[in-house]
């Protein structure tokens, strides 16, 4: 194949005539540029470029592959021919990633949930950072979610014999050395090389399963595989439903293959979400390169979160996702389900759970907390004498950040919680390390406050245990917006969030 | 016509001898000094000067004309006489206007309506910024109407087919891209010198209805001749009802020759509210100049907000709505109800609707949010077997910024809400592109809510989706007053609101 | 008599041979030092010195020849003898109180009665400030008085005649301009040299009636004649109950023959209550010069709010207030009630009225608002077939800073409210005018709101003008206490409240 | 003995071999290292080296006797042979402790108890102030213990005769001077080198109960004896039941020898509660020597609060407290109880009473206030026809700083409250000096606000005397945790709690 030179290919930086470098090869996305979920604009600012820095942690290996046809592969470049200034700018970036991580404290200074997220926050590159952190709108719903855990307290029983406490369960028949699952969080490589890798290798070393995201960055085949290699942890699977439904048939059935034991339909992202401090990073990346657009266009290129939103299909209803339940063998559960309807509805259907979230604030802001929804489904389906149990189990995600916000949610009916925030600020500093410290705190967190509540096996956590007189009490404050979530005019950033 | 010097007019600066020059003509305003509606002293400022800079942007054209008999109209004003300190003044404020302008963000940087609020209040004069964000006394209703917004959840259903979404709606049987009208709000041209005509424009080019406002600053006649170059939106008419009803007959009269589609008599605002922020601004502009009154005289110059209230008649009743109403052929509805007692006796007097407001906390500090009192008139209404429908709509305004807002709205009764203060600051910073743009933003976020709830159409938002057990849960604060609203005793103003 | 010179005062300086010098005579009160009210410390701060500067705005006039026998006062001092270091400390306080004032804003620039507070707080002396605008503990009550009127919000009514609104009102037969009167405040000259006789001047010209305070820094007759002068403004009084009825006997006596209209018997105020932020000035005040006591002592010698409480009696009971109701033919009432059990029996028992007070947050801390206690109280009395009206009046004080607290106060059962400190504020800065500018304020707050409310008369302010449904909601904050309420071990003091 | 040069020791700094010096001793820890409930990393920070400064105040007399096989005491060292970096870091430390106290200020300037932890803040060396004032995990009981009381709001009486008022009780038989007993709080010694001793003098002074602590850092023998000295006051026993009931046997009988009233069985930590703030205090003494743990362990090494955890029983249960009960003859009660279900088990086994506590906000995060439990217990004792009395007396805990607090506890039917935290701040301020002012300002409040409430006796204040209706409305914040709990991943450590 033809050896491009760096000076050649940046003869092709139009519309019309567009060339991109991606790991030292040379590619014509002319005609793909109207094609990119991610936007024209995000290629047009590396057209006649290298702009593999920017690719890279976005998407899975066989991407290229999968939507370039062969004849736009043009061959190879001359790393001899580097131009200076492309040269200065890996330098620097280096510099930037080292100097960051030179301030990384020693992981065992890291004592709680919390703590991770405010070393990721130093230590992750300012794009990782918001698109992780970001969040719908306003941050309401975001915010609610650790929020609603302060508005739930303990009703303790004293004199019991807690000397031996075990704080494991079984999650749809497998087992899990607590009720805590590593929930499904896409594009793991924006904080750290090994993406979702990192949590295949603490869920073996810790006991616990992962749910393995539709969007990952890491190809499915990586993240199954690393499992042999690191223990065979139990995986599920989160599927993003497609809108071209042989896609979604040979998702799963590779799914299947695989050996994946629960499959997780979202339902609660039918459009991905406007997260603004994403979209303000984006800005801020392609710089005053951006043209002035006019009034009556709105930029389609915003950020992260919108550029893989083009896979999901805005149409999908209750008898797809019957028909996708009927298409495996293993349990389906819907991921999502914000009222108690939908939950009552799915359970009438033969689901085998729901998850009860609402996306970790990034969908609806506004949207209720699992944990409130929670109390709501129990509540109603017990009245019709129905109830959670090993065919019908619930689950909770979002702001989950303390051993007492998990065992609030047992003793209120969920069969486990599933963290992801967390999980991924841990692997962005630390990799699978980090992780394996952040499960540990949590379960040494749990164990404690088993013994403190009076409740030796999780059997144990009653809703007597819990007040929860204040839990529809959502605090209302009035004043600023965070100021993360609002251009600043005069120019300077604030830091994040 | 004599031709005056600059020298000459200002021999004429005395309360017994007032002549001022208005776009190059010179005037004496002697015998009108204690006719004028802004008080006397904001005239006495400009005795003997040109008072062009501070008349233009709060009278509409034709002021002169219709208060000045002919024989005050002395002729004009050589403009080689300019004084040299007036030079200089007009260069400092055009340089003070270029400074705030420059670090304007591009317009595609605005991603929610409070961007445009930050922004605006970068680039308006303090005068203009006093004026349109001030409200009435500590701003706790003010405040309100942005807070009641955060404590309505939504309880969102998945699965259900939201491929194609609609936020179209019929307004008093005239269609509206969305549920979204332009609301009226006083003196445009405060914040850019198109004024309301940049309303007008925006209502064209995105499908939205203008309600023109009585005390626009732009006159009803340029307000309706926009229409017709800018694309024939519908334009309704906000009426402030004058005590000399034979003007209020020639208002209307001229109205249903523009074909304006619906009359809104405002029937908060007996007498215009005391907003504080806007009178510090006065004192500030009348500087050291003022001379200091005894206690025994309250001021009677105190900002732009009650130099326009004398022409409202506080004798209104209901009898006097009532003969409005017989005087028209258009449906004529009530702008400012604010409790069920008051919508449910204008549905008995066959009304076409209310609109639930509190002028934007402009008025009566403590009056409670529209869409409090929109649930509570729902409430009543069908109470007694009436309802909200075709026949009698019901409308609110006030504090609106978010998509999430207006579903609220509407899954509680409402036909529509009106916007005002955002499309305000969008043409101040933006012209008619900004108000655009902002429209743009509001149905993007409209659209992608509606998905996200599981409502294909307006219809389908109903009232199960929002949770308003916290409704009437107003949130307290103690502590100090908003800085703002407070007088600094030490001299040194604070940043505005 | 005998003249001194300043050297030969100073060698009396020793608890057993203390002279002072006040108002340039000489006082041997070695013998008074254990009985002053004040505390000994405080005199003998100033043994053997000219203490005239500290002792004149707490001591009305004859408090010297009331409580030092004859033979005590020794002659004059010879003015030429002043030392150099009085002299110059006298120059420091002049340089220091001129300023004060030289930033006190033109008194038209107050526009609400929160800007007094500001401004006082700029012009008035520490320790005038300090024990105005102290409150008991933690200043929950204090703060709560306010912030009870942020809970209560309008239902107002529209399409009412408001063109001629008003705001008068009778209170106990008296005729007063506004449903508001001068309630009774201690210390009137620490803030004014002309002390209470500013408001006795300001109720003249506002047609407001006067409570005249027990503990007034004027004399009882300074008071009453002011009222001569100044044009005849009803006048109440405020009564401390001496455990010595003879004097109660007395004051009774002089009230009545001084037309006096009502008398106020004070019942929250057994013993006046602790205020930190007074004593700490006290504190700051004697300097390093107080010795360290042991622990085993607590310091008597605690602020202006203590040396004034020993003419107090706690023993007063029921009984005691019925036999000073027999004593006078003027209608009596209780002030500070504050639980509808209390008000109930003093209705039974036949007093005039309560005012349903806590002494402005300054005795009990956790006591509740008035304006709490008075839905209570006219609940509780018209459940039992009875209600407040001409023969039994209920009053509400604490917190009143707006037009809108009178208004809900009124709408709520409330004959008038009680303001204090608002009006301290005004002449501390401003003498009687700014006591009549604060007036004029309210009554253009009031005719406002009325109009904005549709409530043309007092009478016309109904219960179900106000929404009460979160009267009860009372606030809770948690975190640091004010830091103004709790020592700096540091050292340097913070500003004040 | 062997007589040895500091050289020497040094040379046994290893795991395998390591030698301490302590008071002037050499020890040989080796075999102990493993047993160390305080860890092994601490002593190996210290192995070669005198750990004398450190070990002190966390150990009573006795504790290298119990625990140091005779044959590992090797001797003594020789003091001249004192290492020159030791020499200078001993004068460090006495620097900094008399900087520490300069600033101090006069104790009389101490106007309440939050004075006192202001104070000692500056005062108390960091790791004292870490474990004394730290709370388990995000501080949300600590901070709620305190804010619970401002949720509780009085019904006062007036015109009652409180000329004498009486806060006086009886404890469990015995005279106390005010409802208040001083409770156990753990390892007194690192805020003043007299410990738990100061405590006993100030319940001498005073007329209070002291309740001696299992962990105390004096010796039980010398608190007891301190008795004598001090002037007899009585004294109760908290008991942490160690597994090895011999262990508690022993103690028992040492406690009725010593003439112990009453015994308090601690049921709220069967594991001692995580302190972060505590944990993060240990890394910064630890310091860079902590070599990086792999993640794969949680580092046992965590502060002061873990390190005396190990002698408390995890599997204890009711009827091992009945056992307990069984064993002495005078009044055995269960402290931190916290809920009513336990507290009527309690009552129905015969125990004396109940200490409703949550340990201060020490052990478990998220358990309600002891006064919320409280008012819980009496109501459902009283609606099974039990109530609190003389043979089943109720206390609470935590949070109480003011006579209000005290108060309102009495009024809901407490006993007597516990006072913790508050006198160890002052005792380390001020030594017993301190602790007696502090008394003081609580019998000062505690009989001015009797009066003001209108109570003469405890017995006059009943339920009707508090509004408890926003008692369970737990406030809820959102946002950022406490700077003092989070890592600072920058490095630089925030000011303290």
């Amino acid at each position: 194949m033809k050896v491009w030179s760096y000076d050649d290919v940046a003869k092709h930086a139009s519309r019309d005539d567009c060339y991109v470098v991606l790991y030292d090869k040379v590619y014509d996305v002319t005609d793909f540029l109207s094609d990119h979920p991610g936007g024209t604009q995000i290629i047009l600012k590396y057209a006649g470029k290298d702009a593999t820095s920017v690719f890279d942690p976005v998407h899975p290996p066989g991407t290229i592959e999968k939507h370039l046809p062969k004849e736009k592969h043009l061959g190879t470049v001359d790393t001899n021919t580097v131009p200076e200034s492309l040269r200065k700018e890996r330098e620097e970036q280096q510099r930037e990633e080292q100097q960051r991580r030179e301030n990384l404290p020693p992981l065992e200074q890291c004592l709680n949930l919390e703590d991770f997220r405010l070393v990721a926050r130093q230590v992750m590159t300012p794009m990782a950072w918001a698109y992780y952190s970001s969040a719908a709108d306003d941050l309401e719903t975001y915010h609610e979610n650790r929020a609603v855990f302060r508005r739930i307290w303990f009703r303790p029983r004293v004199l019991r014999n807690v000397r031996y406490v075990d704080p494991s369960t079984s999650i749809l028949g497998h087992p899990s050395a607590l009720p805590v699952y590593i929930t499904a969080t896409a594009l793991g490589r924006l904080g750290h090389p090994d993406g979702e890798k990192n949590l295949t290798r603490a869920a073996a070393r810790t006991g616990l399963i992962q749910m393995i995201p539709t969007l990952s960055s890491c190809s499915f085949e990586e993240i199954v595989n690393e499992r042999t290699e690191a223990g065979k942890p139990t995986q599920f699977f989160q599927l993003y439903v497609n809108s071209d439904r042989n896609i979604v048939r040979e998702m799963l059935r590779k799914a299947e293959a695989a050996d994946i034991q629960a499959l997780f339909i979202t339902v609660d992202a039918p459009q991905l979400g406007r997260r603004e401090q994403d979209m303000r990073m984006h800005f801020d990346d392609a710089g005053s390169s951006v043209q002035s657009s006019s009034g009556d266009e709105v930029s389609r290129d915003e950020g992260a979160a919108r550029a893989i939103s083009s896979f999901i299909d805005p149409g999908l209803d209750w008898d797809d996702a019957m028909w996708i339940k009927n298409q495996v063998r293993m349990p389906v559960l819907l991921k999502g389900v914000q009222c108690w309807e939908d939950a009552l509805k799915a359970y009438d259907m033969g689901f085998a759970g729901c998850v009860l979230s609402n996306h970790g604030g990034r969908q609806l802001d506004f949207s209720r907390s699992g944990i409130e929804v929670l109390e709501e489904v129990v509540y109603e389906l017990r009245k019709r004498g129905k109830a959670p149990g090993p065919s019908f189990q619930l689950f909770v995600d979002g702001g989950i950040t303390r051993g007492t916000d998990v065992l609030k949610a047992i003793a209120l009916g969920a069969t486990a919680v599933g963290v992801g925030r967390p999980f991924i600020y841990a692997f962005s500093a630390y990799g699978a390390d980090g992780v394996v410290r952040a499960v540990q705190i949590l379960r040494d967190e749990i164990e404690m406050n088993m013994r403190l509540i009076g409740a030796p096996t999780l059997r144990d956590l009653v809703p007597e245990m819990v007040d929860v007189s204040a839990l529809h009490n959502r605090g209302t404050t009035r004043g600023e917006l965070p100021e993360t979530n609002v251009l600043n005019p005069t120019g300077e950033r604030k830091s994040h969030l």
